[in-house]
């Protein structure tokens, strides 16, 4: 069990109508607030409407159409906004790109340069806007950890910055604001936070007992609820699972005395740069593909422990075990009514050698991942889901 | 599933000779320090040195002698020191005894009346100085979470103190420092672990999914390493695991969408108040002869959950499933050396009445509890442990 160092501050409110709290919450902090939020879909649903009755009396400023992968330009915007009418909290009402958007927002409010060089260099962060979040998709974990991914479109970058500032003050988790999620994002969702478990789950085994008997029982949830909430989108019992399970997957408890780089979430990550693809498509179709390259006779161990806790399989011979595992992951997926190809999504093997290049530079893949893989590795991969 | 608040700002510094961080990070607070310690055994230990040394510029002012069960008289004696040497921190170094007095010390330094008024009416906490711990015995979860129980000793009354400025700010869990416990210590400790976890675990079932996989996963834990520990005291995968998993038992993750009162422990609290025996040991007797009493035709389904799940049990019915989980527990707790009836600590039927009937006094027993229970319940259930 490696050291670990483990401070999640963020308080969280969880359960039906916990909006309510933002009044006398974010009243500690001041009046003027800067609602950020995307493509509009909280009008629909009322949930807009909801935000302004309950901060009645305070000082609205909004910053309306956050992208699915957030901008800088979105964050210089939202910064200009704080400073120029001296905002006292940033509230981010949507999935996680909002609340990214909004963390990058809050600590650039306090910084005269480029926001972009907090991301490069994040020791540039010195102080942060508090950030509240009303959370209308689970996926990402943004509601209950520091990090937020942002794209500069001139540079073509999209990197990360991760600050102990940034993480929420407070989040609103309340399960019925998912019960309007189209099923494409329920399942996309799902996808993206089984594959959050899996990258923490499959590390070297180093004694994290309890850590790793965790992450099989997020896993267990995910693949119960996550056809039930497909099924029946306002079952609470369902959403509020995944919800929590959501949170769970990325607040650090799953990685906790663990360790090493992640492997699927950079190979899918080139192709969403490529082909801008939804993220948890992209992980759904690799997934299977990578644990299928990866199994060997020092992992088989691992996948067979994986089968026998999380789906019960029976077989007392690892590799069958492993293997049966495996194929299991693959069809929830495919229950979850998510492409098991890249072919199937219209992508072909032409960028495969460049992505495969880009995958291996920019991450741990080639030197601290859970099997090293190199870039022909990668490539095999890739061609593996045609 | 519940609605739930979820907030544990504590800061874990978790691994060997992570002890090294509190010269940076209590020196952020300030350079007086009040050193909270027990019967001295840091001292044979070596780890009152070890404070010293990582602490060398600081001014310390000592508070040793705290009881296993901590008096009122020990918390206004550190709260007089804290107003007179104007302290910035209370560091606790020690066991849940330790981090409890102060806990309570570090709210009654900005208290002018008797610090049992901020026991009895929690609203007059209004500030409290940061409070760091060292833990040497992993059992009662107080490194993370708000609570402490405190004795006084002129009103015979033992209450619990819980504010959520009481979060400790950051504890260092050293899983090498449990090296030294005596064997006694660990099973109790243990014992009391896999209680904290029966109380939130044996609730009604209310769809809290995630949460009950969890406890079962905190169980296997406890019952993995607690015999590895007894045979090897150093082995570091054992007490590591078993020192996180004492944090994760009580810093509410676990009742997370849950609620209901507790049944086990407010009976063992007659039977500590009235013999003074450890509590660790009077929930390992009391255990499994709660468990008996209270298995029913509602409840077997959850006690045979629990015994598949946990156990690894494979009866198709329910009850047998239920009742050889039961004996798998009650086994456990032997072969940690822990005595199994009360006759064997030397205790009768004399108090059984009157014990009972506090214990339903002073709890939810008959109102909130798993299987309500009256004091003739209470009382049959010392009676089997005889």
């Amino acid at each position: 069990m490696n050291s670990y160092d483990f401070c999640v501050p963020t308080d969280i409110r969880f359960g039906k109508d916990k909006i309510e709290c933002l009044s006398t919450e974010i009243g500690k902090y001041g009046k003027k607030v800067l609602l950020v939020y995307g493509g509009g879909s909280i009008k629909k649903t009322g949930l807009y409407d909801k935000v302004y009755e309950v901060l009645d009396g305070f000082e609205i400023v909004e910053l309306p159409g956050i992208e699915p992968n957030p901008k800088l330009s979105s964050v210089k915007e939202g910064a200009g906004l704080c400073k120029e009418h001296n905002i006292d909290v940033v509230l981010a009402v949507g999935g996680g790109s909002t609340i990214d958007a909004s963390k990058h927002i809050a600590a650039a409010a306090f910084y005269d340069g480029d926001p972009w060089d907090l991301v490069l260099d994040r020791s540039l962060v010195k102080k942060a806007l508090p950030i509240f979040t009303v959370l209308t998709i689970c996926a990402t974990g943004s509601e209950m950890n520091p990090g937020a991914v942002i794209s500069n479109e001139e540079t073509k970058e999209k990197l990360e910055i991760n600050h102990p500032l940034l993480y929420p003050t407070l989040s609103v988790c309340d399960p019925t604001y998912l019960y309007t999620l189209p099923p494409k994002q329920t399942a996309a969702g799902c996808a993206d936070i089984v594959s959050h478990i899996f990258e923490q789950y499959f590390q070297p085994n180093d004694g994290a007992f309890l850590t790793d008997r965790f992450s099989e029982a997020a896993l267990k949830t995910c693949f119960k609820y996550g056809l039930v909430a497909m099924k029946e989108p306002d079952n609470y019992e369902a959403r509020s699972n995944l919800m929590w399970t959501s949170s769970i997957a990325l607040n650090h408890l799953l990685t906790f005395g663990k360790g090493g780089a992640w492997s699927v979430h950079p190979i899918e990550h080139e192709l969403s740069a490529f082909y801008d693809i939804t993220h948890g498509v992209g992980l759904a179709i690799l997934t299977p593909a990578w644990m299928r390259y990866v199994l060997n006779s020092e992992t088989e161990k691992r996948f067979a422990t994986y089968a026998r806790e999380v789906w019960g399989v029976n077989s007392g011979n690892d590799r069958d075990a492993a293997l049966e595992g495996i194929e299991r992951t693959e069809k929830f997926f495919k229950e979850l009514g998510l492409p098991g190809t890249l072919t199937e999504i219209g992508i072909d093997d032409s960028d495969f050698t460049l992505m495969a290049r880009e995958a291996v530079r920019t991450s741990g893949l080639s030197s601290r991942a859970y099997v090293k893989l190199n870039e022909k590795d990668v490539e095999n991969i890739y061609r593996a889901c045609l």
